[in-house]
C-alpha cells in the first residue's frame, strides 16, 4: 500500500525544500516503500490531515497518522522489521541521535544564516508574508541583514562540518560502509539548501561534497533528480 | 589472563591523564577484562613493547601487542565477542567514528587550550622539557600565552558542546541508554581534564556534568577513584 507524505513545497510544487522532509523521504527510500507526496506550504495549516500539529513531514500509512520525522524514523523501522534497517542496533539509534543533536544545533543554524532569503524567493506571496513575519520575529532582524555578508561566514560555516569531513574521508558514508539515518538527518540539510539556493556551501575537492554526491545518487538518484541547484 | 596496558603517567605514578588511555581503560571494564596497567612517561619512547610507535595506550594481551585506542577497542571487541559490545552493530561502529571526530575536532582541541599548563605542572623535570618543547614547537607560541585568559574562552568551548548537552538531556549516555564505546571516547576527554586541573569546564546544573558524574559512576567508580581534581 502506498504511504502518503505532506511534504513542503515552494511556489512551484515540485520545490521540495524542507529538511526534515527530506529526512523522511529518504527513510522512506531506504525501506523501499512506495509513497506519494502531497505539496504542502505553510500557510496550509488545515490541509494536514488529524491529529495536526501544524507541521510537516506527516505521513499517512493505512490509517495510521505519524508526524515528526524522528517519529515517522523510529516508526518505520518498527513497522517494516523486514526492510533494512534505518538504525539496525540500540547504539546506533542512539549514536543517531548525537548525529541529529549536531546537525541541528551546528549545521542548520549555519545554513540558515547562509540561505534563508532563497527560501523566501521560492515561496508563494502568501507563504513569503507568513515566512517573512515569522522568521523575521524569531531571528530578532530582517531576513536580509540575517544574511548579510554570508561570504564572510562561509569559512566558519565550513570549518563547523570538521567532523563530518574528517568521517566521509575515512568512510563512504556517516554510518560507515552504507548509509543509514544518520546520513539521511545530515544530507536532509544539505538537500534544503541546494534546492532553493544556487550559493556553493562546498569548496571543491571537499570530502562533503563528495559525500553529498553519493547521497544524491542513492535510490535511482532521488534527490539528484528533484529540483534544485548546483552540483 | 590478566592484559598489560602502558598507560600515560605524571611525576605521581598513579596520575593517568591521556585521553586516549582512558578510553582504552574504560573499553577494557565494558568488556571485563582483567588490566594491569604500566605506568609510562614521554620520555620513556624505548620502555614500550615492540612493534614501538612511541605512543601510549598499548596493551600486551598473550603474546599480542596493539597500539592506538581505536585498533585497540576493535580489537576487543573482535578478540571477545561474548562480552558486551563496544559497538553492537556496524551502524554503531561507524557512527563512534563520526564520535570520535568530533571529540577531535572539536572538544580535545578546546580543552588543551584551557588546560595544557596545568598538565606540565603534573608532570617530572625531564617530561616537562619534552612537553615544553614538543607542545610549543606545535602550537608556535608558549604554554603560557597558549591559555591565557582561558576564562574569557570558557562560554565558548561550553557552547560547542551542545550537541553532546542536548544528547546527553534526552537520554543517558551518548550510545543511548547504556555507555559504549563513544561515550568513552567523549568521556576520555573530560577524564583527561580533571586528572590535572582544577579548572572547572562545565557549570553546575549542566546535563553534560550530569552524564559526566554518570560515566564516573561506571565499574564501581573506575575513573573517580582514580587521581583528579573536583567534582
Amino acid at each position: 500500500m502506498t504511504i502518503t507524505m505532506y511534504d513542503l513545497a515552494g511556489a512551484e510544487a515540485e520545490r521540495r525544500f524542507s529538511p526534515f522532509c527530506w529526512r523522511a523521504r529518504m527513510a522512506l527510500a531506504h525501506k523501499g516503500l512506495a509513497v506519494e507526496t502531497v505539496p504542502w506550504r505553510f500557510t496550509e495549516k488545515d490541509k494536514l490531515p488529524q491529529p495536526n500539529a501544524g507541521r510537516v513531514p506527516v505521513i499517512v500509512d493505512g490509517g495510521r497518522v505519524v508526524h515528526d520525522s524522528t517519529a515517522i524514523a523510529e516508526y518505520l523501522d518498527e513497522r517494516y522489521p523486514d526492510q533494512p534497517s534505518l538504525f539496525a542496533c540500540g547504539i546506533g539509534r542512539g549514536l543517531t541521535r548525537f548525529v541529529q543533536n549536531w546537525t541541528e544545533t551546528v549545521v542548520q543554524p549555519g545554513l540558515v544564516r547562509l540561505v534563508v532569503l532563497d527560501i523566501h524567493r521560492h515561496l508563494g506571496p502568501q507563504d513569503q508574508a507568513y515566512f517573512r513575519a515569522d522568521r523575521e520575529k524569531r531571528f530578532g532582524t530582517t531576513l536580509e541583514d540575517f544574511v548579510r555578508d554570508r561570504e564572510a561566514r562561509l569559512p566558519a560555516f565550513r570549518a563547523s562540518l570538521d567532523p563530518l569531513r574528517r568521517t566521509v574521508e575515512r568512510q563512504d558514508f556517516v554510518s560507515g560502509s552504507a548509509p543509514a539515518y544518520a546520513d539521511y538527518i545530515v544530507f536532509g540539510a544539505f538537500q534544503w539548501a541546494r534546492a532553493i539556493s544556487d550559493f556553493e556551501l562546498l569548496a571543491e575537492g571537499d570530502p562533503v561534497r563528495a559525500w553529498r554526491g553519493r547521497m544524491l545518487d542513492l535510490f535511482d538518484g532521488l534527490a539528484r533528480r528533484a529540483p534544485a541547484y548546483g552540483s
